[in-house]
């Protein structure tokens, strides 16, 4: 013993913050995967599968979260050389896309308009849940209009789409919508300071609305905020004029509410038809049947977009960005409202903040509105699952062209996760067909039957491991999640039957039955060889 | 001009030896690999993704290619810090299998048996043609039997099945089964020395027959060989009396061959069947209804199979290592003759080298045997797309336990290559339908029309680009490879019209066309909006 003690086995582990997917985790990515690229595809879009590896150079530092300043990249030299060129693993799609594009402008079409899905790789330091490589589904177009938001509405209709196709319910999420320069014009406005990090607090605690509600936020806005476990977090220092500005934009969804509250809720329906109509008829240009074919869901959401974007008209009155802004929130909402997108399922809510720091226009962002239960039980809202936006200048650092580019980016776990909750995924076990091992001498015999098997469609395998054991042969069946297990002794192959296990019906015996049920055995067969197909087709109908 | 120069640009390129991936080479390789996997989980396998991501410890210095020893892999360090755990890019999807095996083994059923499919990375010098990440898709079962080839034999049936499944027909491939033993064993009968290079050189030199012939790895195996161009590699240095042992070996096909020629060619079929029966009919089993299902090529090589292991019989009667080889290609031939593929498909060939140092016993290699022509037009082989075999101690190095395993790799991107090459891929452009903008304040329109494509199930988008200049839409929608635009001005939306240019007919007529065909321009049509989508279902059929 002392002697095999000293072999230096290498440890079986992958490195921290890295894991494996087995079996049903990787074919029910794959499924989901393939029907989103199935919605991509008909939308226009097509696959792009960029190196996996890029020059440090060509990555920038454009690492997305801005939450986490630490997160880095993997990042050697060519050669291991001091002198040799840094390369990376790419962090996203969307910097690798920048590239592509930069580097093949001449040859691709003007709008391109590429899907991608793969690992991305983040250095940063591992937690529970939280791995270094993970997987991304994105879909953008580079170089579209400059003047025109049709494509982020696209986006937004595609990725509404896209979840649908995949098996979210109309009712259980909702794409909410943004512009970053609506943003960027309260700040201004309110005359938050550029140097410093009061802009970076400042959006941080807007993005906390929901969790912090209005007290919460604007002790982040001004002096501070102690949370419960007695924790500090300093704040952005602005006076109480300042903190009211910036509030005017995170509390946008309450002072409409309350607005229309006061017009009168019971008749609000019509009543925002008819304003709508009055107030901007030509702007939005509803034809009549694309209003017919809005679904009527009573609860006098359906004009809240527009309602929205008149209370942000008057919000930024006064700011040429702002009100950029609030037309690129126009024109998307009324092109979704032409694809018949503009209900529950919609929402132009001015308080989102996505992390990113290069979007430069509409950001949108879709999140899951059904719960689940958090670690400690409670009920708690699925949230956000994709999000985008525009950004104007990934490409610019290439070519020092402008093109304008936008694009979404699925959180493929999460989703996956989201469908695990709602039990969308199909996980009944569909494990092979066990043709057992009973004389080790006739393994071509065995082989013939699980041919016949697999032929006929039916996945099927002979047991490969050590036969010494039967009873080993069953457990590696009931490990596989085998629908039936097939045995053949001498005394079968000499008539030319078989034995089928019905493993299924015997695990339900095994739980339920009574003795007397146990001992009759309903759960084995005799099946004449010849027979063996249609019989197991049956059981596994 | 000067000003703008000094800004520094990064450079839009993958780093030396990396490529992108373009819309068909991604979808036809998916399509490719989806009916591979389907396939291997008919077989029983399960998908497994491994991290891409190894720690050095665990990949060890398995590096597969004997030709290329300076092959490496990409490696870095924990926090980029000196004395950080090294992390490096899996080389391939054999050693991450043992460990995952190795670290879930109390976990998993044993057999494991699982298919991955993914990237690769490779520290190699680039060249032409030759990528630092490729595509490898591979099928192995680990802990099988260590007394049965069953697993070996089944990992041939299926990737003949696979082959035939992606579009290779039967009469262009041949799978070529020998055992590394084999070839270790003759060595040892030769008594080349274990110490130096000489068996490598050897075993390189084995590799070459089918391009050197037989005077040139004569040369090999003894003082060396001068090529075409004047280089001259050296030899192993073996004597004659060596050579001529070793050339047994290797002109085992040849000499069978002749033997059967002097049997009577004519005679061979019926000759060969009755040898065979009378020679070892219990060894092989051969149940009368197994062989009438034999194809009969009528060229004789039903059974050079069955010759070839007699003939090894005979050339190995001295060595246990060898005798152990050559029953274990028989029991393999047993099993692939039940599973009806012992033809054409299956050949036992003792000159078949395997590069991968690893394996212990049976090897396999898929072999396309139709011609292409190479660089300079001349026809040659296809040659290798797949390859295996059995390596009973990559799972050792973890866990000291013996755990005998066999799989195959497929060369995804050679297999894509030779689909190509024999048309077997769809190659028809299939891009969307583009809704040209005539007047960009009706974009919502035009998003609604594509909205109703989209529902009818066809491929469609708007142009998103810069709508000013008509030519470039029209230009854009012949690069997408588009079959069709549609066109709507304020005059048609008056009509509720679209105009629709049928692209494929219009680039059909821009060729072929007299000038009044040209004139009267069929390609292009009136349609009312509300008979667009049967229009152009027919248009699309």
């Amino acid at each position: 013993m002392a002697k095999k003690d000293k072999i230096r086995r290498p440890k079986a582990e992958t490195p921290k913050g890295f894991r494996d997917y087995f079996g049903a985790e990787v074919t029910q990515r794959k499924a989901m995967l393939d029907k989103i690229a199935e919605v991509y595809h008909l939308y226009g879009f097509e696959a792009l599968e960029s190196s996996a590896v890029e020059t440090v150079e060509s990555l920038g530092s454009f690492l997305p979260d801005v939450d986490r300043p630490n997160a880095g990249v993997f990042a050697w030299q060519e050669g291991n050389a001091p002198d040799g060129d840094w390369m990376a693993l790419r962090y996203d799609l969307t910097a690798p896309l920048a590239r592509v594009y930069a580097q093949h402008r001449n040859d691709l079409p003007t709008p391109y308009r590429r899907y991608a899905m793969g690992p991305v790789w983040r250095n940063e330091k591992p937690g529970p849940g939280r791995f270094r490589q993970f997987y991304q589904c994105d879909a953008d177009t580079v170089g579209t209009s400059s003047t025109s938001y049709a494509a982020d509405a696209e986006v937004c209709a595609m990725l509404g789409h896209a979840l649908e196709a995949v098996g979210i319910t109309s009712d259980n999420y909702v794409i909410q919508l943004n512009d970053r320069r609506l943003l960027s014009a309260i700040l201004d406005i309110a005359e938050v300071p550029t140097e410093g990090d009061a802009r970076g607090i400042v959006l941080r605690a807007i993005d906390k609305i929901d969790r912090l509600q209005e007290h919460g936020v604007r002790d982040l806005l001004g002096e501070g905020r102690k949370d419960d476990s007695g924790d500090y977090t300093k704040g952005a220092g602005l006076s109480a004029s300042q903190i009211n500005i910036v509030m005017g934009l995170v509390l946008a969804n309450d002072r409409l509410e309350e607005r229309l509250a006061r017009r009168g809720s019971r008749a609000r329906d019509e009543a925002q038809t008819d304003e709508m109509d009055a107030l901007d008829a030509a702007r939005y240009s509803i034809r009549s049947e694309t209003k017919h074919r809005w679904p009527d869901y009573g609860n006098g959401r359906r004009l809240w977009n527009f309602e929205m974007i008149e209370y942000l008209r008057e919000l930024y009155f006064e700011s040429d960005d702002g009100k950029r802004g609030v037309e690129a929130l126009a024109e998307m909402v009324e092109i979704l409202t032409a694809l018949g997108r503009n209900d529950h399922r919609l929402r132009v809510n001015p308080s989102v903040v996505r992390g990113l720091g290069y979007y430069t226009g509409p950001v949108y962002e879709a999140e899951l509105t059904f719960e689940i239960e958090d670690d400690k039980g409670r009920p708690r809202q699925f949230g956000s699952v994709a999000g985008g936006g525009r950004y104007d200048d990934l490409v610019t650092r290439f070519t020092g062209q402008a093109v304008p580019a936008t694009g979404v980016s699925i959180g493929v776990d999460r989703l996956l996760a989201a469908l695990t909750a709602k039990g969308r995924i199909d996980t009944s076990p569909a494990g092979p067909v066990i043709v057992t091992v009973m004389d080790r001498d006739r393994m071509a015999d065995y082989q013939s039957i699980v041919g016949t098997l697999r032929q006929a469609g039916i996945r099927a395998e002979v047991y490969l491991g050590n036969p010494k054991n039967f009873g080993n042969q069953l457990k590696y069946a009931d490990k596989r999640g085998s629908p039936a297990a097939i045995i053949q002794g001498t005394d079968e192959a000499a008539r030319d039957v078989v034995q089928v296990k019905d493993l299924i019906l015997g695990a339900k015996l095994a739980q339920d039955a009574s003795l007397e049920e146990w001992k009759e055995n309903p759960s084995q067969s005799e099946v004449p060889l010849a027979e063996l197909v249609p019989f197991l087709q049956k059981l596994l109908s």
